[in-house]
């Protein structure tokens, strides 16, 4: 019931990720949970998300962990947030959007979805006239990176209708936080959510929001979930510095030391150098080697890229995937509905020599398969 | 921002716990979360777990494990099997029953909560009485272990009065599964739930809900959160072996090892016997040393105890938590609404020597303050 590699394979996925020895070293510890040592590193965890947003308290800000996937953060947002007579528009090019839109059904809550195809953004023009013909709507969900194909979504402005409009923005920066610059002021962002194992390169546990707490205190009564409480959980950590129920004490640990490594980095420009020329590294030597990228680099984010299958009936991803694991590399399944692709990320604690080492290792599966690129 | 001690203090708490280094360094690895060796391990652990609890496939019993904490797990089940026009009876002594009564609260679900005090059992009769005279309650919710006090419910004569009437039973067995032996038969468990971190002796991440199959299977469309959807759970798990969403990758393979730990040292029964152990040993000294015990022993649990606050003036728990803190060892503080107590836990990587360890640092912690007992 371990894992059987002597070494772990490395991750070229969308996260969990590779992280560095360090940060999983910070997990041989046993934290208490209500002891004020690791409250202590909680509150610095916490003001250390709303210096790497950018934001403050005193701009109005809070960044409030929460136990899960950030999957659970997203929905954590909806289900707290939204007024019983709200109403969320969700733009959709992928399925991460998809599944806003799926967590606003769960939750009862009104929602109308502008979807886009997958490999485009989505258009402006009938973002502002569905918020100028529905008065009902009250909020507005974005995905930032659609990890779906790796396509990023202008937020910007996207936030700047919603906020001429007088709705709420609320931001799926999941995989894109730490890594893609993001301003928080221009895009007009209230609730902005992402996880610990994404570009900050923890370990997963948990999703942390970066909100505005006056939202969340008009919105006192309106959550539909106790686990899910956003400010149910802001008022734990205000009332004594502690997560309300047991919290992932290791991830935290971790986090912490992930949060020091980027500072180290240099923060958000210094993590989007190294994955931008990650991203790069890979595409040049993907083309080289006769791989077609499916999106226009227009639209193409650096954090993760969705690649044609090669139009080769002997190419099957499962034996390409297995053959690249074979050589201590996972890439990720494609997502798209329809085209057949599959995905590289370019994000975690690789860098330029394991870019090498990945495209070493597709030039010589596509050999060993007889693959014609 | 790292934990400033440098050896961990001893936990002796209802959990996060105290834990072995193995199942700590389990997670010095980062595994792909798509990827079928790690898929393997999420299938052998949904195994053991189904093993631990006595049940089985064939008895229609299935193993699903959800990213969160413990609650997270309790609100999954009422958010996912309840139709929406069940009713909830709670058995409420102590705070984590209170705390489903607030799960109903927030997912809107009818409920009827019956209290007793904290320190005594729930009366069976008035239980069988309202089960008989409110034809619209569909399911029953207790806690086992009221980690409150240390009070343990009775759940197998609970349970056959729930069956006798026709109800689903639901368990919350968070501080007690894997140590306090459970028979679902004879309690007529239809879902249980508990955590990682707790007596299996794991870290925090995940809680895991055994349950009935053909109930989850019932209760399709029933679900009032996409991230607490049991049976979408399930369903992943049975597609391709995966979580839905981001699994808690690490804590699943700590889980690994201490499932591992907790075979050999004899499952429920060898885990019983140690903390049944610790308990006495605790007690026994506890009251040489003049303390009293909260509860009466015919309803006290071997997992955690309550203590009164000595009687006198100089006692405050602050200065006797932080004194013990010094010394290296973490209590609990009290949850009892009316009287002062704290709480010492039994549980977790904890054995005769650590509890004599406290021991004698509860007796010069006493003598330093001053405290007559």
């Amino acid at each position: 019931m371990t894992l059987p590699a002597a070494k772990d394979k490395t991750l070229f996925t969308p996260g969990p990720l590779t992280t560095s020895l360090a940060v999983k070293q910070a997990m041989l510890h046993d934290a208490g949970s209500w002891h004020f040592e690791f409250n202590e590193i909680v509150r610095q965890v916490r003001e250390k998300l709303l210096a790497a947003a950018g934001v403050s308290r005193e701009q109005g800000f809070e960044a409030i962990l929460l136990q899960g996937s950030g999957t659970f953060g997203v929905e954590a947002v909806l289900a707290s947030v939204l007024p019983p007579q709200g109403k969320l528009l969700v733009l959709a090019n992928g399925a991460y959007g998809e599944r806003i839109a799926q967590m606003a059904a769960h939750l009862r809550i009104a929602a109308t979805v502008l979807r886009s195809p997958e490999n485009q953004l989505p258009d402006l023009e009938t973002l502002r006239r569905t918020l100028a013909s529905d008065a009902a709507l009250t909020h507005v969900a974005v995905v930032h990176c659609e990890t779906t194909t790796g396509l990023l979504n202008p937020i910007t402005e996207i936030g700047q209708i919603v906020k001429q409009s007088g709705r709420i923005h609320i931001v799926d920066a999941m995989s894109s936080f730490g890594a893609i610059p993001i301003d928080f002021a221009a895009a007009g962002i209230d609730f902005l959510v992402s996880s610990a194992n994404k570009c900050l390169e923890g370990v997963p546990g948990f999703s942390f929001v970066i909100g505005r707490r006056a939202l969340l205190l008009a919105a006192e009564g309106h959550a539909r979930s106790l686990s899910l409480d956003l400010l149910g959980q802001l008022k734990g950590f205000e009332k004594n510095g502690q997560f309300r129920y047991t919290p992932p004490t290791h991830s935290i640990l971790a986090f912490a030391e992930a949060l020091r490594e980027f500072e180290m980095e240099g923060g958000v420009a210094g993590r989007a150098a190294r994955y931008r020329a990650n991203h790069a590294a890979l595409v040049e030597g993907m083309k080289r080697l006769g791989f077609q990228v499916y999106l226009d680099p227009k639209v193409q984010s650096y954090i993760i890229t969705s690649f044609y299958y090669p139009d080769d009936p002997k190419f099957t991803f499962a034996e390409f995937y297995r053959r690249l694991s074979d050589k201590g590399m996972l890439i990720y399944p494609g997502k798209i509905s329809q085209v057949d692709c599959f995905r590289i990320g370019t994000i975690g604690r690789i860098f330029d020599s394991d870019i090498r080492q990945l495209l070493a290792a597709v030039r010589d599966t596509i050999d060993e398969m007889g693959i014609k690129l």
